[in-house]
C-alpha cells in the first residue's frame, strides 16, 4: 500500500509541527514551502490541512480529505468542492470558550463605558459616566451551536433571561429558557435587549438581519457578532444605531474583511470592531493540531471522522 | 410624639424622590437646600440619608440613625462617629451585580485587547492581535462578600477554578473551590492567574497588596479591583506591570480619587482606569432609596434594620 501523504497548507509554530511526529505509521507530512503555490504540490496529495481555493481543486486529483483549522468553511462552498467525494472536517467545538469571552468582552466594554474611559485617560480625566447593568434584560443567541451555547451557559450566570433561535432543530440547553426556529425570528428579535450572533455563513442566513429585525428589537438593544459579518446588513445596522434603536454593537467580523475604509462603522458611535480575532487563544493552535491528529489516527484504522461538514448544509 | 425628622442629604432625580411619599406617618421628610451646609440642617435630625462629616459630626446632637447610600463607609470612621451611639446602615448587597459586571469588563477587555483595537479603528486599521483565553486558570477573590460572591458565581461558568480569601470565617459558597484566611493570603495569592480586589477598606486592608504579595503570583497576572484603592501599594502595583511580572491591572478605584494627575497609572501600559464607575447601574438609586424607605418602615416599627454596620470592623 502507498504512504497517505498530507500536506500542511501553510507553516505552523515549531512546537505545534512538533506534535506531526505523533501521526500513525504510512503517514507522510509535507509543509507547503513558503511563498509556493499549492497547485504546484497537491497533486498527489490524499489529505490537506488547510484551505483550498477553487482554482486549485481541479489540480487535487488525489485528494480525499480536507481539514479546515477554522471553524467556518464557507470559503470551501464552491460547486467543484461541494460536488466531490472530498471530506470536509473543521475545528468546530474548538472556538465556543474564547469566542464566548470574546464575546462578552464586546458587550461589556460597550455597557461599561470602557471605550469613554480609555479616552477620559489620556487626558489624566476622571469622571463617572452612567454605565448599563445586564442583569434581568433578555439575551437572544442566534445559532446555538458550540458557540452559542457557550456564550448562554456564562449568560445564565449573568442574571440575563437567554433565548435562542436556529436553522435546525435543537434540544435547548437548561441554559436557555425559549427556543425559536427561524420561522419564529422576529418574535425571537422582539423580546432580544441583547443579540449574540453566532450563525455561520449560509444562503440561508445572508443579511439576515435587516432594518425590519433591527427595528424588531427592543429600544436600545445590544448587538454583537462573533461569528460571521455577512449576516448582517450593515447599512441597516448603521442606520439602526444612529436613530438609537441601537445602542450599541460589538462587531468582531465584518461583511467585508477587513473591514473597509469606506465603512462607516469605524467611526460609528458605539460601535467596536475587533478584527476577527474573536477565536484566537494561547492554546487553540495546539488544539487544532490535536484534532487534526486524532483525525489522521481515526482515518488510518477507517473509524469515523469526527468534526465532519455537511458540505449542502454548509456548517 | 415629635414627629421623626428625616434629612436627605443630597438632591435625587424626581422619581427617586417620589418613592419618598411611602414613607411612614409621622415621618417629616426635608432635603438639604442645593449649596447649604449641613451644619446648618443637621441640629433637630434624627435620621440622615448620606454622609456626615466629621466637622458636622458635632452639631449633629439629635442624630440617631445614618444611611449611606453607597457600600463603602470608611469616611465614617473619625472618633467621634464610631464611639457615638448613631446607627450607621448601608447598601451593600445592591452592589455585586453591576460590580461584577464591571470587573468583568476591566478583565476580558485586558485580554481580549479591547484597548489596541479601539486604537486600530482610529486608522480604520484591520489586525488580529494575540488574546488570552481566561478559561482553565485560577481567580483569586480577595474579600468574598456580596461582590466577591456574585464575581465567583460568574466566574464558575468561565470555566475558572475560583479560590477566595477573607479576614472573617465565611462557609465558601459552592462557587469557590478553596477557601483561606488573610493568615493565608501568600498560598491564595501563589495560585491566583487572577485576583479580584473585593475588599473593603479598613485599617487591615490597607496596602496589603505590595510587593511580596505581587511577587507571589504567578508571573503574567491580572489584578482587577473594584473596591478601594487603598488596599493597593500603586508603587509595588506599577513596578509589577513594568517588569511583566503582572500582564494587565483593571482599576476602578484608586489610592487616591480622583486619581491625581502626577500618578503613573494614567500612563501605564495595560492598565485601565474607569473612575470609581463600576457601581454604576440604570437601577442602583431606586433600589438604594427602596432599601432605605424599608428600613424607615422598620425603624418605625421598631423592628432590627438591615444592613447595620459593625462600626468597629468598619464594614
Amino acid at each position: 500500500m502507498d504512504t497517505t501523504k498530507v500536506l500542511i497548507g501553510s507553516r505552523q509554530a515549531s512546537e505545534i509541527e512538533a506534535m506531526l511526529s505523533d501521526v500513525p505509521p504510512g503517514i507522510e507530512v509535507r509543509f507547503l514551502p513558503h511563498g509556493e503555490s499549492m497547485r504546484d504540490h497537491i497533486a498527489d496529495v490524499d489529505i490537506l490541512f488547510g484551505g483550498i481555493g477553487e482554482d486549485v481543486m481541479p489540480a487535487a486529483t488525489a485528494l480525499r480529505w480536507v481539514h479546515q483549522p477554522h471553524a467556518g468553511v464557507e470559503g470551501f462552498m464552491y460547486p467543484a468542492f461541494k460536488a466531490s467525494d472530498v471530506i470536509l472536517t473543521n475545528c468546530r467545538g474548538l472556538y465556543g470558550t474564547q469566542i464566548a469571552e470574546h464575546a462578552f468582552a464586546l458587550l461589556l466594554s460597550i455597557t461599561r463605558r470602557i471605550p469613554d474611559q480609555l479616552e477620559f485617560m489620556k487626558t489624566k480625566h476622571w469622571e463617572r459616566v452612567p454605565c448599563v447593568e445586564l442583569a434581568g434584560m433578555t439575551m437572544g443567541i442566534l445559532g446555538l451551536g458550540g458557540i452559542g451555547r457557550a456564550i448562554a451557559a456564562r449568560a445564565q450566570t449573568f442574571e440575563l433571561n437567554v433565548i435562542a433561535a436556529d436553522v435546525e432543530p435543537i434540544d435547548k440547553p437548561d441554559t436557555v429558557s425559549e427556543f425559536y426556529r427561524l420561522d419564529g425570528l422576529m418574535a425571537f428579535l422582539a423580546k432580544s435587549n441583547i443579540l449574540m450572533v453566532c450563525c455561520p455563513s449560509t444562503p440561508e442566513t445572508h443579511k439576515l438581519l435587516s432594518d425590519a429585525q433591527f427595528n424588531q428589537m427592543p429600544n436600545a438593544s445590544y448587538v454583537v457578532n462573533v461569528s460571521r459579518g455577512k449576516v448582517i446588513d450593515e447599512t441597516a445596522l448603521v442606520t439602526a444605531l444612529q436613530s438609537g434603536q441601537l445602542a450599541g454593537a460589538g462587531l468582531d467580523v465584518t461583511y467585508t474583511e477587513p473591514c473597509p475604509p469606506e465603512s462607516p462603522l469605524w467611526e460609528q458611535q458605539n460601535v467596536i470592531l475587533t478584527s476577527h480575532s474573536a477565536g484566537s487563544s494561547q492554546h487553540i493552535r495546539r488544539r487544532a493540531m490535536q484534532l487534526f491528529i486524532d483525525n489522521l489516527h481515526r482515518y488510518v484504522k477507517g473509524e469515523p471522522l469526527v468534526n465532519v461538514v455537511d458540505k449542502q448544509k454548509g456548517y
